[in-house]
């Protein structure tokens, strides 16, 4: 009963962080995903692929996180994109404080696009809001079609499903619309993409509805 | 600080229920393995194999975590192994309560082999000992090689290492040789086994290797 009143009050310090971060963004009418996935879903390759298509028209911030090493952070900034290492120590996933604070390093006062590369975690991130608008869920097809009927939390708070990896689906079991349908399963409301980032296929579609996101934004700041 | 407290009390607690674990296993010269690794690496696949090489030489029980489903703990019973789903809710891991209490379930009194597949996830399982003698941590070639450089501390809470689905090795940018040289930077004492549930290429080897550890098992329980 303790641990779980404990983690009750973990979970809304959290909240009240996540809110600040929230308001933060929302002053900048900024986009901020939160990319989440098992690790090596294909997380840092997704946001390599969308830095070398949306830089330049789109001001650009990647956090990245990882119990260790800035390799990340380096992939990314070699596409010429600002990007933050947050290495947690042996945190299992990123908090809105974590998030915060690092937000201090930031170039810039605001930016058209953030994305928060979570700890590869298929659980514990599910529960931390970080401020964004939406999860991105990545589930490679190398995983396994019932990976999103095992772990149901992180399918249920996430907006929008990458299956990813899709270029090997000839070498194993994989079927992406199974996949996809066990996810839609547990939540109907899932924006779904299949792609590969090696291959590129799929990747017009994810930019596609990236821009889409990004031009709803810049009205809501020319309206005000 | 208090958060801090509070882990350490959480696993300490833990510590002594897994050494409960252990003297139970110990009594009957039991061989336990905790096999960890990320969601989709293949642990299901590994336990399904070795469960058709043992079955009929040796007493083999499997218990198996995950948040939700008996889907695993049917997969295994499937091949006439006795199999126990332990289903943690929202719990990112296993912890020594949980199989201490879902021990009581078991047909036999003691086994030659325990399988413990605990929840997919390559972080919080690596700080809680259920009473095992090894952790077995499987790391797909599909998940990239760079992954334990980026958890470490599963890596050094593990003996095996498990290099799975060999079989995409031609498909994906992995060198397995490369994935084990990162694992063994970080823990130079690790066994290290590659193979694929799928070909069966490598899996000789690691059932060979299963056999010496059960027949010291075996030893250790003549001489008393």
């Amino acid at each position: 009963m303790k641990k779980v009143d404990l983690k009750q009050k973990v979970v809304s310090e959290n909240e009240n962080l996540a809110r600040a971060n929230r308001a933060r963004f929302a002053s900048g009418e900024t986009l901020v995903l939160n990319l989440v996935s098992s690790p090596g879903s294909g997380k840092t390759s997704l946001i390599e692929e969308t830095a070398k298509r949306l830089r330049g028209a789109y001001s650009m911030l990647v956090l990245t996180g990882d119990l260790v090493t800035e390799n990340d952070a380096r992939r990314i900034r070699s596409h010429g994109v600002e990007a933050i290492q947050i290495t947690t120590g042996d945190a299992c996933h990123l908090d809105a404080r974590m998030v915060g604070e690092h937000l201090a390093q930031a170039k810039a006062k605001r930016y058209d696009l953030v994305v928060i590369e979570n700890v590869g975690n298929l659980v514990c991130p599910a529960t931390f809001d970080l401020g964004e608008d939406l999860k991105v869920l990545l589930v490679s097809v190398a995983e396994g079609d019932d990976k999103p009927l095992k772990y149901p939390p992180m399918v249920r708070a996430s907006g929008v499903l990458v299956v990813s990896k899709t270029d090997l689906v000839p070498y194993t079991d994989s079927d992406p619309e199974r996949l996809a349908g066990n996810a839609l399963k547990i939540n109907p409301k899932l924006v779904v993409f299949k792609l590969s980032s090696k291959t590129k296929e799929g990747l017009d579609q994810w930019i596609g509805w990236l821009e889409s996101q990004l031009a709803t934004k810049k009205q809501s700041r020319a309206k005000r």
